[in-house]
């Protein structure tokens, strides 16, 4: 009785790679409305599919216009959502809403990886999973995104959470609800920005072969979501005590202004770029074609298994 | 190898609603047998079935009864859940004993969901869901309601949550789960006997069509509960702060005697009935007829659609 | 799609027994490989087995080796996770990441659960299920066996929670995710060594024949994991007091050596032995008996229905 197919809009590449049971790789459009400024945010869009398309894999940018799922966004609709004043951010609460409206929506990690999923594609690149946020003991600020990954069966490659987050919370959180945290080439959860967190991880894998073999019996026996966490290249790695001073001042700014929710994430985001001039905008752009440049590779290793 | 279907039993006029597409709405039979004293709670059972009849939809109020799920008790059914002394409250957690051991149950919003939806009922209306209860960072008690929305296909039309609630942790809660909350004709979650909570929600819809388009996304999407929160009618509408006074009262009371879990919900709205010399039972009626009459038309739309 | 098979080892008993609609008991591996020492382990692991066969059901002890999950190990397989210095604790997180690598690993209650029902068996026997940790408020520490009863339709014997968590926000959470705990024989939810916790449960049985119907409603309704809590046996119970001091202690000690996570369970498990000067390791073994004696009768009721 559920049919999905009359809301989604496969773009041809697309759907001719998914069809041949070729590699794609899912792109969230968040970052592109509401993670990075103009032009950093369309700059990045390209290069990450560029990345991914240099691997042999087919990109496909996921966004929301005009009441369909797009699979593999434009270049013009791409340039719409980074320029456009009111982009609906859209997490899995929100999909039939934009979808009735007929309005403009990016899709967070949570809704990409839904979207992704209806379209049937396995593997996705973004920055860093939303997670259990600082003072979640008393707010329940906790991000969608993990809800999904105990829930949709997509690969999702990050430098590990948000920095903004707490990470030893989303770790136990994770733990809970029986998601696979895969430290790729490295035993600590990534803090994003920063290659480490000081926070072990029990589960580490180094080659491709073996990851496709994971997800591919994790799929088989009906089991759900896998992050896997690639640390940010050594060359655009930031230093922990100076970016940890950053995130705080920036959260304690918000907390005076009231900002909170959804907005919390971006502004916060935001004010760390102004203090670090611009650092934490490279090392961003660093981790994210790292993780596209990765999971291009994983969902190779996937299609030839 | 389900079949759910020897245990339902299911009115004849419901069946035949459901067989020829037309608009079913779901009550719970919890306000009935605990919800509301005697004979309000009758009174208010049969006039939200007036209100459904006459908005050209099919009322199915939902009960337990000698090892079965009755989907549409009748007077004789309603009036023994009024005034018996023991009727079992059924969520997702009661309703396998309830039925194997042939007790009465009365659903609440999580066992109306659930057999509502074994039934193929999508509308169901109440008065408020149940949610994060006030104190929950240390006491953890959170409504199976919730839960029940993350995974059951079924609309719940209600006055948000109940006032006894920390409001702003459910609807964080909410969101965490993925579960859209749109606000009917009203842009702050309702917050039951008070029309506005000044919490604002993200999602406002105006008209039934669109909110009928929604619906068909969400399940088409494969995704589940929806809430839809109408404010309760400006003309019996509470104030905020006596209503609040006497909430706190309430709850210091029950703390004081021990009363929590399933029999802290029943208690405090009955001892703020008392403080309120009835105005929040004329308020709880007023609600409750509204709701019944959205649900019977978002039902109507949903069918014609 | 999707084809689990490949990845399972069914011991030929187990095979036929299943086919023939025959009662079958999953017992887990952890408890074995982490969770009692060296031979105490052995012993109770063949105990457990006897008993269910002198009951006139099949056990099937679940545990991963070479790349596959066994449903029924035998003596070698059982030695040698008894006695190996590094095995895999295998909850659902870890199950896709031990096949992958071809690793041993011992399932937890969450990890035996998800296996014995890839495999179709639904009657499990266990010493006692995980739950909310004391502190959770704050640490987050929740056992993934919670949510794992909330998806995967299995009937786990039990003589309550760990008594190192926290009982009351143990079942604050299974209710929440409407889990039915039924008290077999008793009203109160067990405390692991003691029979009683001053907690009581709303839902009670006493004959095997109702537990069965229940079971077969559950699982027709399309619900998930049931707990049936044992309390141990009054020759065996140990008083309640200073089995309290002896966990507070561990606990404390843990703490101060900052053992946490996956690590902390065992740990606390074997000071309290210490302390206890072994009385709590023949308390352990007495339960897990009597857990596996009624997990048999609950099965063949079952499988007689
Ligand atoms: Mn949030
Ligand atoms: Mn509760
Ligand atoms: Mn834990």
């Amino acid at each position: 009785m559920q049919d999905i197919s009359s809301y989604l809009d496969i773009a041809p590449e697309v759907q001719i790679a998914l069809q041949a049971g070729q590699a794609v790789v899912a792109l969230e459009s968040t970052v592109i409305a509401h993670g990075l400024p103009y032009p950093a945010n369309i700059e990045i869009a390209h290069a990450m599919e560029a990345t991914i398309w240099a691997e042999g894999a087919v990109p496909a940018t996921i966004g929301i216009h005009d009441g369909k799922i797009v699979i593999g966004l434009n270049a013009d609709e791409i340039e719409q959502l980074a320029t456009a004043a009111h982009v609906r951010k859209v997490s899995r609460r929100d999909l039939a809403f934009t979808l009735a409206r007929g309005e403009w929506g990016a899709t967070t990690v949570a809704g990409t990886m839904l979207c992704a999923h209806m379209a049937g594609i396995r593997f996705f690149a973004t920055g860093g999973i939303g997670g259990v946020h600082r003072g979640a003991e008393t707010s329940m600020d906790i991000s969608a995104d993990l809800q999904e990954l105990s829930q949709t069966p997509v690969l999702v490659t990050c430098a590990g959470a948000k920095s903004i987050l707490d990470l030893n919370l989303t770790l136990e959180y994770l733990e809970t609800h029986g998601i696979p945290v895969i430290g790729w080439q490295c035993d600590e959860f990534p803090a994003f920005y920063v290659a480490q967190s000081g926070l072990r991880l029990s589960q580490r894998l180094d080659d491709v072969a073996t990851l496709a073999r994971l997800a591919h019996i994790q799929w088989q026996s009906g089991l759900h979501g896998i992050i896997v966490a690639c640390p940010i290249p050594a060359a655009h790695a930031m230093e922990a005590a100076p970016l940890e001073q950053a995130i705080a001042a920036a959260l304690r700014s918000a907390r005076e202004q009231g900002i909170q929710g959804a907005a919390l994430t971006p502004y916060v985001l935001s004010q760390v770029a102004q203090t670090t001039t611009g650092e934490s905008i490279e090392a961003n752009k660093a981790l994210l074609i790292n993780n596209a440049r990765w999971a291009a590779r994983f969902a190779q290793a996937y299609a030839k298994r």
